[in-house]
């Protein structure tokens, strides 16, 4: 056991609240702060994507025993619904049996925030944090920027808060600080899809719904509701863009078209789309990601990603895993585990940026394309028959615990490999044949 | 003429001061603010690089008519002088008659601002500007960021401040403001070699010296009376390290050791080495670089690179003439002229950054490099007897003021080729042969 600290954690996401829970249970008194109202007691919608909860995410549960209590709330989707103009493709996500989870964002925050209360945490609502001072750890707290401040001290401060994080712009303004924050020209829209009379699913529930569109694409999410929660993706300008749906016509005119399946469940369509607002979609790298033994950033806050490989929440709670295992190795010397922790962590911050950045090509696009799926069933087929040899990418990145840095290097050297094995001559007749296996296999030696 | 405007310059500096000349010359009533006392009233020194002023930054000065006041403090280099360990190399940078000019930054500042004050322009020294309402161009002025601030109302504002503009900080916490900032694990440190008693130079009057030691450099660059303004650029940390000189001998034995020709004409050298700051090295890219018709960002606030190009002062001054041609096209319909300035400028200055960031490996491991050295007498050759067809890469850049965008493209192009020829059998004997010639006319073909 660690010598006990007086620690804030600031912001009551996702991240906060499970880092509140391991803090806590390692003898610390914890006080979680957010600028937000208890969110327990207010509505959250409009502007959310449901989550898909994988395996680093499940394993960060896990380390507190709080995985069951989540699982209550999620929905397992093991393959995805490809909506194509004229028809309906599944394909599995990974090896029978492993999923993926659907949790509304909302749902699965208002529960970590009891779990961690129940831990023993102190939650602070409505308490803006303004600066903090980063060689004492002391936060500054007022009602606006330019007003009173009140200063409260800690041992330590982790800055949970986000991609927009207040700790780290204050640590933003020391020199040698690198960041860098881009904005995609596409934002997204949350619809919904309402459950039947009878509360049951009026799509497939266990399925990731994608219709893929290329330069935009709408996805859909299950809810235990028997709703699903939609997510529109499209380029703020141009010619199919949100600027470019300008009336209630224009905007089903474009769905009948590019979505003829979606129309008759998304009965609130027009109006769900002008009063939902349109959100950006943000990468943001930093480092350092700490200061000596005093602050750290987690999850948002030092890494922000786009929604596309479904890892922004998993990559977060995964901060927390290595973050214990250092704390686990270095006990009470701080500096070291911080130090161990931002060296560790950042390169697979860095990777899992990048592919999911690279993601969105895959689901917009490549989803219904005959080659890629030619490519899918080939890399199953393989990894079937050799899983020592290949473990298809997403299933790295989705069903592993392996460094995401690995699954980039690796899933990069597979293309290689499989763009060889996509030229072979009439490829798509004799892809399952021992011939192509031992292609594979020859690549592999090299 | 424009309608005349009350316009705000945020910064004194080289940029901001011949931004007021030129909008003065314009007809607006020009305010220039420093959080800094007034340069000409304090001693300027011991953290700055001598700038080398080329065709861009002398075309912006002309177009005020100021040229020939800054030429006459300016002396022209026409040459680097290499100092290996053994030897000393000389190699042109243009054709001849073609000179960089090397300028005391305080001495151009403290003229700059006499010009500015000459035209008409008022200079408010030791304001802090906090910040900036960007839809009303209003600059909000204090003692301290947490004091009272005063008010001050606008028709436009210009962010001259620098890489850590306070203008720019402010645009950067809208959505949609991509940002990144990458500090180098170099840093630099300011040394002197004094005049001779006559007041001549000690080294070559007329070039650029540099001691090329690849992972650290030292360069020299003549003043006009009769000292060298000297930049020691090593990494922070490891071997060869600023970390890792902690005493008066380690500095004089590494110097001698590793600059032999510079021992005795640094005299200061131990005690210059520990009274000079450490500067850090960032590159900082943004945009937008505007707001509406109210706000721009120019120079080093917009696009601060590294200073192995001697580019920084020169792209900032092109910014100008840029906008200036906005100007003249455009007339009082601001909103198009900052929208075309920012698009004009954008992938210049990111070719810029680029090219800079790139060109510390010439100057401290090529210039060294026989290959390198013989690289540059056959595209000098062959330049020479087809001036249309291969202008260098260097020439572009300092010698033209063709978009830096352009001389990073062809300069890749050019690479691709002199790699071919570089391998041609006996090349070092048969480099200025007509088969030499007609290869790379061959290969320009392609």
């Amino acid at each position: 056991m660690q010598t006990s600290l007086k620690i804030a954690v600031v912001g009551s996401g996702l991240v906060g609240s499970l880092l509140a829970i391991y803090l806590k249970k390692a003898g610390h008194t914890v006080h979680v702060y957010d600028r937000s109202p208890d969110i327990r007691k207010i509505n959250f919608s409009g502007r959310s994507i449901n989550l898909a909860m994988s395996n680093r995410g499940w394993k960060a549960l896990a380390g507190v025993g709080v995985g069951d209590a989540v699982r209550e709330i999620a929905i397992p989707m093991d393959k995805r619904a490809i909506h194509l103009v004229d028809k309906l493709n599944f394909q599995n996500y990974g090896q029978e049996g492993e999923s993926i989870y659907s949790i509304s964002r909302g749902t699965l925050n208002r529960k970590m925030i009891d779990l961690a209360e129940e831990a023993g945490a102190e939650f602070l609502f409505e308490q803006k944090i303004w600066d903090v001072t980063l060689n004492d750890a002391t936060l500054h707290i007022g009602e606006t920027e330019r007003g009173e401040w009140e200063e409260k001290k800690y041992d330590m401060v982790f800055g949970a808060d986000g991609a927009f994080s207040r700790i780290r712009h204050r640590m933003q303004r020391q020199s040698m600080f690198n960041y860098s924050q881009e904005f995609l020209n596409m934002g997204y829209k949350e619809l919904n899809i309402p459950a039947n009379a009878d509360a049951s699913h009026k799509l497939d529930k266990n399925s990731f719904h994608i219709w893929p569109r290329g330069e935009y694409m709408l996805i859909a999410l299950p809810n235990l509701d028997g709703s699903f929660t939609c997510t529109l993706f499209m380029p703020f300008e141009g010619k199919n863009s949100f600027a470019s749906l300008t009336d209630r016509k224009m905007v089903e005119d474009f769905f009948t078209k590019n979505f003829p399946d979606s129309i008759e469940v998304i009965p609130e369509l027009a109006n769900d789309f002008f009063k939902n607002p349109t959100s950006t979609l943000v990468t943001m790298k930093c480092f350092p990601w700490t200061y000596e033994d005093k602050i750290a950033l987690i999850g948002d806050a030092c890494h922000a990603i786009v929604p596309f490989y479904g890892q922004g929440m998993n990559a977060g709670f995964e901060d927390i895993t290595v973050l214990n295992e250092m704390i686990e190795k270095y006990g009470d010397d701080w500096k070291k585990v911080f130090a161990e922790y931002q060296i560790s962590r950042k390169p697979n911050a860095d990777a899992i940026a990048e592919l999911s950045y690279r993601n969105f090509m895959e689901m917009s696009t490549k989803t219904a394309d005959e080659k890629f799926l030619l490519q899918k069933k080939i890399e199953k087929a393989f990894s079937d028959k050799h899983p020592d040899k290949w473990i298809p990418l997403y299933s790295r990145v989705t069903f592993s615990d392996r460094p995401y840095s690995e699954a980039l290097a690796i899933g990069d050297f597979q293309n290689v490999i499989m763009e060889q094995i996509l030229r072979i001559d009439n490829i798509e007749n004799i892809w399952d044949t021992p011939e192509v296996e031992h292609k594979i296999l020859e690549l592999l030696q090299k």
